[in-house]
């Protein structure tokens, strides 16, 4: 086990696995371009399957050493979901399952220190927004039931129900193009400019005092 | 009175509330699929005739045990006024008034006391900003004028009266489209890119002063 | 002397002049209602005359009290170019000048402390941010010099001449549309993606770095 | 050579180099007339040939003063490039490269103190930032495999390939017409929206925290 444990967290071993990592991602991208894959698709078959079971038997030998320790590692349980998605059976029309597996390249986060650093920075100044997130998150459930009611009827393809409603004014909320969108329920509702108005300065007073929690819990460490 | 305020005050008492917020914000949100509303619209609406009830019997036991004070509590008023839109006399037509009791689950901003917290921070930082929001609105209404003035004629459906000239330059100040709408004008009054340009400049500008205001009161907190 | 300096500086006075200041940004809003002006463009008229001749007689009371110290307060200078605007000869063909004369509006700026305030703290962080606007500024140059030499054939309506670039790429700055105009050249000129990237990441990385000499700025204060 | 540094040093000849640079850019600017070139075209590229010729002398002037330092200082190595690009050989049909003389305008960085300073600013903030930078790289090119794959038959102008997709999801990180995008994708995909909220709340939340770095690294120096 010791042994094990010195070949895991041998700086060599490390770079070794950042190369896989790196050459795996290359060979996911190349197989978005059918004039490579009709050329050399094998090889990139056989470069995923050798990637994979690079990162299986990684893990594998990351448990015997890490044993109980292992699970409470949140960034093991991150590899494991990774590479246990390319595990899952997947016939051919699970397209789906199929485009995840580009998301082992995000064990690059876990793998290289400073992105591991900026990712635990992330999280840790989540818990800071979370009132505000949730708050955003309730102005948006509010204002799609009232849009879907009040203008489902005048334009289907945007409030016809409520997860379209939800969609389109979370785009409302990114400032996306709401002017048109506005624009075509006024034709019917002249009103409705009170509607976008309002939730555009809720919106954007919210996002401006989320910022402010994410400078002032910055400044405080 | 006491055991009345014990009640109020009562953790179970006040999850409970909770949990009709929620259900009630559930039960107006299945309204608008008009399929379950085929088959379950009499439970939805039993619902929220339940739910009001309990608000409202929240509210009144709530004056019973804090009488005066009641009033001088500004979430008193906010519950009130929320819980009493519902009690307004409403014909079928009048459906905005219908669609106004989905407010009822902004009541969640009263009751769970991390929201509580952020919108009394959302409050507070109101008053810093006053002056550069009014700047920013006089400047809105003086460029709206001038366009009306100016394009009303050239552009009517963007600049064809007050209301529609500050509609759309509310829409420029965000940044969206703006672009377009300023070219559809140039092609009539090829020196309009002046007025677009320095508007969105002060604009930009004092948002990025607001901005900085806010920063400023967040440390100084 | 003294009385005039006494009376400008009285409370009442100064309250008098906001109420004009208002009364004339309410009428010149009314004008350009035409069902307005059908019924009362007379008196509308007469109010804007009785106004500007308030602000006039300020004026000269001021010259009178201040003398040679009047042109030293870039405020008076201000107001004194706002009521001068409408003093300018105008023929009805000179929409522009007669739409000028809503910046008297602007006199609020000058009037009420609050927003006085808020100008002075915007003009005084101005310094700070001149050469990074400068450098904006040149970048902006130099793209639209390439741009119109690139482009220029490709989409004429984009980037036919050096304003016409200038003003695209301002738009382009400000992320409207930009998605749309890169398309549209990339359709003739597939590199160009490396051209809007490029400018988009310079962009943002100046404005970024704006934003942080603002913050810092405010922080020394 | 003591007599030559004097030169290159003296306030008098810095001040000739910034009006060269500025002459040299206006004329640049001037030739994207047809009309100004018709009528003097010689004349602006005989300017354009002597500011080349002076701004080539200078940088012979400095190697000759500097020597082996002179490769040492960055600023001497971005002169060295923008100038040499327009002695590279180029045949009439090469217009990138007659399109990037403008980029000498950019000497005017390394010629003006204040713009110098900006710019040096700029490039020591960057290191603070390219974990971040690197991993939004990271999260637009998963994004960008997995959109090619899942999407790349359904809306092959927006996702047909992973330079197309790259081009798009860069789009949508910036805000730009995503919202139209996403619905596009959604007519075949009604699941997409899932793809393009998340893609969006990461890129938000990751460069809200660029922005946050950016801050903090102000206030530490
Ligand atoms: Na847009
Ligand atoms: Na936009």
């Amino acid at each position: 086990r010791e042994r094990t444990a010195a070949l895991l967290a041998h700086p060599v071993f490390q770079r070794f696995i950042v190369g896989v990592i790196l050459l795996n991602a290359a060979t996911l991208g190349l197989e978005t371009f059918p004039a490579v894959v009709a050329v050399h698709g094998h090889l990139l078959t056989a470069v995923d399957h050798v990637a994979l079971y690079i990162f299986a038997a990684e893990l594998v030998a990351k448990i015997y050493v890490e044993r109980s320790r292992f699970v409470r590692d949140p960034w093991n349980i991150f590899d494991t979901l990774i590479v246990g998605v390319a595990l899952l059976p997947h016939s051919g029309g699970l397209s789906v399952l199929r485009s995840l597996r580009i998301l082992r390249a995000l064990r690059l986060l876990s793998v290289v220190p400073s992105l591991r650093r900026v990712v635990s920075a992330l999280l840790r100044a989540m818990p800071g927004m979370s009132s505000i997130v949730l708050l955003l998150g309730l102005v948006l459930y509010v204002a799609a039931v009232m849009a879907t009611k009040l203008y489902g009827d005048t334009a289907p393809h945007r409030f016809g129900s409520l997860p379209t409603s939800l969609f389109t004014l979370y785009q409302t909320m990114t400032g996306d193009d709401w002017g048109n969108i506005a624009r075509e329920v006024m034709t019917r509702h002249p009103s409705a400019w009170i509607f976008f108005t309002i939730f555009i300065l809720i919106c954007t007073f919210v996002v401006l005092n989320l910022f402010m929690a994410v400078v002032v819990s910055a400044m405080d460490e």
